[in-house]
């Protein structure tokens, strides 16, 4: 059993009650707690050392890494965070400045977007250090951008570069909050969620709760420097296509929105985002799961994130 | 560096917003998001394999403990509980019935109190279970009762019977959420908290937020019978009252008003609540720190936890 498989499970049939607009499935949970103008989005998210992050990684680094994945889940719901709680486990005998590392990352990048730490805790994990941020944020009610929105006839766009971000940039990417509110402030997303497990298996979130499928035209997808040099460089067997499909921790925004609005999206973007490219990848179409179409034909992609060319 | 020390330095100077009315330092964080009549409680806590529970507690009260633990944070601000996320952290070969255990007995807890469970996570975590947990509550506006506000004079009560809690009780315990919304809104208390570390270490934490003293007579302090049986029956060097002040995990309430208030609470708390005891333990004094009574004279309690007659 995979990780979606026992969270589908565990998800079934969850207690709830009236202040809940969206519960588990979607980037963040939705909460009406009675603000008049807005709802409110609670999210956590952990790392793990081994996993996440090494014991070599300095510790602004990890600290930062902990909210900023965080942060991208409020973007992936064009939303504002407003305050954040910081679990820290720790072995027995830890480094207090190795600790106080690990905030300064986190704080200054929490007073960077605003966000307020409000405390938190700490505890014992006795083999590896494991951090959880949960974080609070809002957005304008009647504005949410969910998963299921996505239409047959959608242009399907991605920001920034995707795959090789374990070669560094997985520690410094940027939340792209700004980035989100202007898109929903501005067009009509029918779809959005961040880039995190890889374009191949989150687009596939989109379309499973959009019940519609994708197209997706290879040449399109923005590949970073990262995951080509890695394939040139011979020490993987994955073709830098498959790591910008697959690698994950990209942080970048996945959405769709009419193919009519496409065009002038783009040239807004361009303007506002001059640093930060953007992409149209492939359509939204009737039916189920991702196509990739190249110079040879169109293939089908599988569920475990890798290509098969049929 | 203990616990509370490391709190108390990567705590010192956290980022913050408008929306903080408290932060670090509570039981709760309490953030005013602009709903009319009612602040947000914000709260997390873990629980970790070999120090909350072990291998051979039954899943059910581990998930059941996990979520009571942070639903006494909220008594403790006299709130009421909304919505929760849960992170559990798992060894890879984790058994999925076990987990799904896990989550039974959490989210039956959650009904109970109409809490939402709105999403969470699971990653991977391979030596031991954690379980963190991301809670939201809410009270009315301008009713908070925080640590810091015991008054000279004031009589200190406590809820229950405390110690020995690990014979059971801390698997099994009720969180006290309608006697503190009840104390809240029929008592003008002036400090509040829920006794998770020890009356001893926890009555210091009111009493250094409040900047007073306390004195406790030793034969009014309410000692479980679990504590009772384990002095008697010799498993143990810690006498009764000591084990009572600090084992820990009782999450009884702890809590001061003004003394000609404390005839009337007694009465009302006895018809409202007949099945939990109700102690006047001692009463708020000028200076610091705790000072105990007993037969032979007074004696002050270090801030290890430890009684040492002097």
């Amino acid at each position: 059993m995979n990780e979606f498989e026992l969270i589908a499970r565990l998800t079934k049939s969850l207690p709830t009650n009236e202040n809940v607009v969206v519960g588990a499935g979607d980037d963040c949970a939705v909460l009406d707690l009675g603000v008049p103008d807005k709802l409110i989005l609670f999210k956590t998210d952990a790392v793990v050392e081994g996993i996440h992050f090494t014991r070599e990684t300095s510790p602004e680094k990890i600290g930062r890494k902990a909210l900023a994945r965080c942060l991208s889940d409020i973007a992936a719901m064009a939303g504002t965070p407003t305050a954040a709680l910081v679990t820290i486990a720790l072995p027995e005998n830890f480094d207090v400045e190795f600790v106080a590392k690990i905030y300064d990352g986190l704080n200054s990048l929490a007073e960077k977007y605003g966000v307020a730490i409000v405390g938190g805790e700490t505890t014992t994990n006795p083999e590896r250090i494991l951090i959880s941020i949960a974080l609070l944020g809002t957005f304008p009610r009647g504005k949410q951008i969910l998963r299921g929105g996505a239409k047959v006839g959608d242009a399907i766009f991605v920001t920034g570069e995707l795959g090789g971000s374990l070669a560094g940039r997985h520690l410094e990417f940027e939340p792209r909050l700004a980035e989100a509110r202007w898109l929903a402030e501005h067009f009509t997303v029918h779809a959005l969620m961040d880039v995190s497990d890889g374009l191949g298996g989150d687009l596939r979130h989109i379309l499973n709760a959009s019940k519609v499928g994708a197209h997706i035209l290879k040449s399109a997808v923005p590949i970073s420097r990262a995951a080509k040099l890695r394939a040139r460089g011979g020490d993987t067997t994955k073709p830098a296509f498959v790591a910008a499909l697959t690698d994950g921790e990209d942080f970048e925004l996945l959405f769709t929105l009419a193919s009519k609005d496409a065009v002038k999206l783009v040239d807004a973007w361009h303007k506002k985002f001059p640093g930060l490219k953007l992409s149209c990848i492939g359509k939204i179409v009737a039916g189920e799961g991702i196509s990739i179409r190249d110079k040879i034909g169109t293939h089908t992609f599988n569920a475990h994130g890798y290509v098969h060319f049929s």
